[in-house]
């Protein structure tokens, strides 16, 4: 996965353990896709300062996956979910099963 | 939702989020379901520390469900699966098309 999505993720999950300005500056770079030079002009900060607390940003949230990895369970039943999703489309008694199956090893692991 | 049970889901999301004594203490209360004074006596501490300490980790455990709302979000969405399993149980054009419905709602939300 490329770094900027995964980051997304990790963002989504655990951003609100950031405080307000990190998450005004992470905001920028990940959501907005805007550049360092663009950021610290943004938020009157220099760019070596804004790269550093991206780079904070980036381990904190890193740090809570490590401990927790709910964006690594979330993405795994997503796919999960997509695979019923197809098998619905189309009733055989061997997609029902799957289907079945499926959810059967979603509601183990929740 | 009884309050233990409560805790024990908070505690299976953030508990790595607690130090080492605390994930002891809290265990021996949420999981082995010790009353205040045998933890106490098992970890030499008094009873009101323990009591005390319990209390602290629950507050840290629901900021934390506060801000992230995880564990809300995957109990909703383990409902939502365990209506496809029962759906998939029958071979229906109606229940294929309740699990459709189903599944695209979960892909919505996650």
């Amino acid at each position: 996965m490329e770094d900027k999505i995964w980051q997304g993720f990790l963002y989504d999950f655990y951003g609100e353990l950031l405080n307000e300005h990190q998450r005004e500056v992470y905001e920028s770079y990940i959501i907005e896709d805007l550049s360092l030079s663009e950021i610290a002009d943004e938020v009157s900060m220099s760019r070596q300062g804004v790269h550093d607390l991206i780079k904070r940003c980036n381990k904190k949230l890193q740090m809570y996956e490590g401990k927790l990895h709910l964006v690594d369970k979330f993405l795994h039943i997503r796919d999960d979910v997509s695979k019923i999703n197809e098998l619905a489309k189309e009733a055989t008694e061997d997609n029902l099963s799957k289907i079945c199956d499926i959810s059967n090893d979603i509601l183990e692991e929740l």
